[in-house]
């Protein structure tokens, strides 16, 4: 069955107290509809149309990174949640199948809840849960799997409020019925706005069969507060530590460590504790990362180890048994297999073949100030500590630099490169240096 | 109304198994005693007097600096808490108004509090709580808010241990009614103490009017050894990622973020996993500081970013637009706007102009063994990777230091700066050199 | 009594889904076993017989590392505990007393227990535990500290599985006795296995005593999943930090410290939040460890102060009131008293003399890519900021390195040593080359 989506993401969150639009708001390092986006995208949906409203540029830049093919359309008037699905109407003209319609703030739910939604008989089908503190959620009155109406709280009887199936908000329903029982809708309320939830009984009027599905109550979790944002993550957190337990992965305090929303970890990965791993990390299979680590959009292959106290970041590539120490900082460069680099270095845009070693504080001058360049090393070269390379520069296989040395032309297979000065020794001279700097410290402390 | 406030300050704390005094332990990066001035210092009392007895000098010193304009007395012996106010009475002299007595240990209570005490109408007013666990404390004998008698444990009957309205040992008092009724107190009891709860009972033999005045049983939290010390640091946490969060500050994981007394963060700033907070930080709005970065004493502008892996050390004042990254630290110095120390540089004692950009590797040599230099270095100027700035140094606005080089004299305004040698480069040298030593290895495991 | 411990050790744990054999998994920095070995040698036992089977080579070597006077027998087929005790028999010749066996992967049970297990005067004694849960451990039905008989939860009648009192699979027994009732174990049951627990029945109808000795259901704890590893590491956490606090250390977040099982933290230690001790670390009273520490096999003494972001590695002996500031590595170095190293320096295989400083950037470049080579530093020297050490080399007492230096060859001590260009200044050539840049700029993108 064609399936199309619609994520409703036009809100203001006007709790969140930011600039930022709700759904830009971040778990699992990936703005909140991006969550969203991915549950839905998993149904492989023929349409993808995000309804944008406060924030709509921000929001429309965002959704572009994340899922380009989805096409966003502007709500410009927050008139409801029945006004937004009108306002993706036009853009699923020509469509037929099955609609969904979620949120950009609803981050928990899961790909085959949304698919037994879609797959559901009824015309219109309803997203429930079983409501552990139903407080002032909107009842769902059904018989069995048989959806009668949805009665919102103000309205319900006692009776009705002892039900504690409630509504998720989220919906699927036939793309040509939906456009007809929008356009219906009316805003004849208090607050003068046209509610999706109306739809049901509209459809029930027609004769429509409508049906609840039901899912945990997590996966409906809505986000509306910083509070409410830090508790979603710390869920997101928690679901991604165990996954990663599952699959083999020791932690050695695992709420200490930070996943994204893509992280993949292998088997017998080890993590030391205090490591966060930001957008696009893979791990592979017995790679350590010991404690005190940053990693993002890096790829670490089989038997390296990492840190403590390392960073990585977006186009780090380190293949097999590479070793990145302590306060080492790498950026878009490519290691090969058995690269040391150990203490205290800037690796940026840079590749470094197999089996060499990086000494302490080497930096790759990458940036003049307005180009950046790259720095290419050899295999089995040994690049002295604090050895500078200035960029666009190569150093050859087996090379050699000198510690000091600031490397501004290329160095040839197999030669040694210095650039540092000749050491000289003044005897006595510290002794002399230092009695004069005592002498006028005192003479300071008498003067004052 | 006049306000005066007696601090009690003068015990060991001998459950803490320390040397330090215990009011000089710490939560929120301050000693205990200074959040009980904080919180008696915002009724603008007249006179703020701290008696000191175990490590007095420590305490008089941390005092002084807290609170420079409280006043320490002595307690030379320990007798009990009435004879600790009894040295407080001589620094009194000619005060009329209210005093209010608290503890050192006591960190929590707020201002309002207070300020409800002193402001309520009996001769002296007794600050209690409803104790969850009433155990062992001292029980609030009272009708409504009416004061009959303070019950010590030991001395209650079963109907008085039933009473769960506990006594917190605050209390408020006209000062001249204090002082006739500190006089009077005896020591008659198994301690041989003065205990100043006693006043109580005095004070209502007299025909005096007593009251009691309740908050919650927090702010009543006493710390006696070190796992209440964590307790108490856990709660002050809680409290103030909660303020953050509804101020509109993101934290990825609230738990990892430490705050101290003092610290202010403005709204839509984003503060990643693990970050520390010491004393006197101020971060603007939208400023965004990422994982494991440690703070204290610096003021952080709108749009900075900061981090991971940066520290900023007292007096670093960074500007809009500053970026300091990983494995930086800022110390004592003035960074203008849009300023870049993007990894591995040490900023001490600088001045640095609008939209510089500082290489990785730099260091402000700041210190010569006995003097401390400033290093001052203009706008729009390019401190290539590894400079070294031999204080006291200037480089002028647009100049450019070469990757490498030691800068000990001034470089004018726009002109390129170099202190390094030239590059040698000498052929297959290297390949000789690692012969060598692998030669002279296997020369060695084989004479092994 | 003469003691001997059997630790059973063979099994794969399939549910860690790892290659690594289950009792290397760590806790407290330390393999499982090491833990149960660790409670075995504090009864200081004749012998100690580990019984491995999936991957016994790496189980062999690591008890070798642990404990170098315990034995290693094989069991090349998991036919049961019974068969594993078996397999220990021979390597028990001539030892008269009595045996204690244990399990590798149960870290918790502490040596007053054991001490308690051996001494019981029955025959056989087994340890037992009062379940909270007992779900289907097997029963150990007793009166009072007699114990009747053991039975498996799958053969128990109901009021049987309703006695709490369950079978930790630990026992004690005179080796004679073991050995023969060990011979006769039989292995007719559904799995085909020797279960060692079938000893109890044997003994009782031979007419022989047994026992039951209890402790707490803690310590009886085995890790069977990734999930139960981090539990146990939470729990050993928890008890080392409890533990650490009564005697006296603060810690401002305890939940942020992780101990190893031999890590030593005297009185008055402070220590900041998100600090990790690996094995082997020492710290002697009134040493402040600040947050963001990485630390191990090493030694602070009194007054020193580490961090933030300071990893000091195996063999950093550091004496009184050194500082070892941010960005700073330490490893196998001797550091006088007083030495301090603030900043973004890497020292490696040296020793330095009290009272010296070394500036921020210095790196002792102690590998030549085939050797390592120590550095000798003397007392009041002071290196400056980015000196380049190249060991081997000396730098003698009161010396000073100018900073920028590459230091290749000894300095005397008094004497200053510089090895750097001297500073060549061009007017104007900043501006003409970031105008060149610029102009590039544009050119490329009008093209473009």
């Amino acid at each position: 069955m064609a399936i199309a989506l619609i994520v409703l993401a036009a809100g203001q969150g006007t709790r969140m107290n930011s600039d930022l639009p709700k759904v830009l708001h971040r778990i699992g390092a990936a703005p909140l509809i991006a969550h969203a986006l991915a549950a839905g995208r998993a149904l492989d949906p023929e349409r993808v149309i995000v309804v944008a409203g406060h924030g709509a540029d921000r929001v429309t830049a965002a959704v572009a990174k994340i899922d380009p093919e989805a096409e966003v359309v502007l709500q410009t008037e927050q008139l409801g949640t029945g006004h937004a699905v009108a306002q993706a109407l036009p853009a699923l003209a020509g469509f037929e199948g099955r609609v969904i319609v979620l949120y950009g703030d609803t981050p928990f739910i899961r790909p085959e809840t949304l698919e037994r939604l879609a797959e559901a008989p009824a015309d219109v089908t309803v997203l429930g849960f079983e409501a552990a503190d139903p407080g002032r959620y909107g009842r769902l009155i059904a018989q069995g799997t048989a959806l009668d109406r949805i009665v919102e709280y103000k309205d319900a009887t006692d009776e009705e409020r002892a039900v504690t199936l409630c509504n998720s908000g989220v919906i699927a329903c036939d793309a040509e019925i939906l456009a007809e029982l929008v356009a219906d809708l009316g805003n004849d309320n208090a607050a003068g706005e046209y509610y999706l939830t109306d739809i049901i009984a509209a459809a029930r009027e027609r004769g429509l069969t409508a049906e609840v599905v039901t899912c945990p109550e997590e996966e409906t979790l809505g986000i509306n507060t910083r509070a409410e944002l830090a508790r979603a993550e710390a869920l997101f957190q928690r679901r991604s530590r165990a996954e990663a337990q599952e699959n083999g992965v020791t932690m050695v305090d695992p709420e200490t460590v930070y996943f994204a929303l893509d992280t993949y970890l292998g088997r017998d990965v080890t993590v030391g504790p205090h490591v966060v791993f930001g957008p696009e990390v893979t791990v592979e299979s017995g790679a350590a990362i010991e404690a005190f680590c940053h990693l993002e959009g890096c790829h670490i292959s089989r038997g390296a180890t990492i840190g403590p106290f390392a960073r990585l970041r977006p186009g780090a590539e380190l293949a097999e048994d590479v070793h990145v120490g302590n306060f080492v900082e790498v950026k878009n460069s490519i290691l090969g297999e058995g690269v040391k680099v150990g203490h205290l270095t800037y690796l940026g845009d840079a590749d470094v073949g197999e089996g060499t070693n990086i000494g302490a504080g080497t930096v790759t001058c990458n940036y003049d100030g307005v180009f950046k360049h790259r720095t290419t090393i050899g295999a089995h070269a040994f690049i002295g500590s604090d050895t500078m390379l200035v960029a666009p520069v190569t150093v050859g296989d087996g090379a050699l630099t000198g510690s000091g040395s600031t490397i501004t032309q290329d160095v040839p297979p197999g030669a040694l490169a210095l650039g540092r000065a000749r050491q000289v020794v003044k005897p006595g001279l510290a002794t002399k240096l230092f009695e004069m700097l005592r002498a006028k410290k005192s003479a300071l402390k008498k003067g004052a």
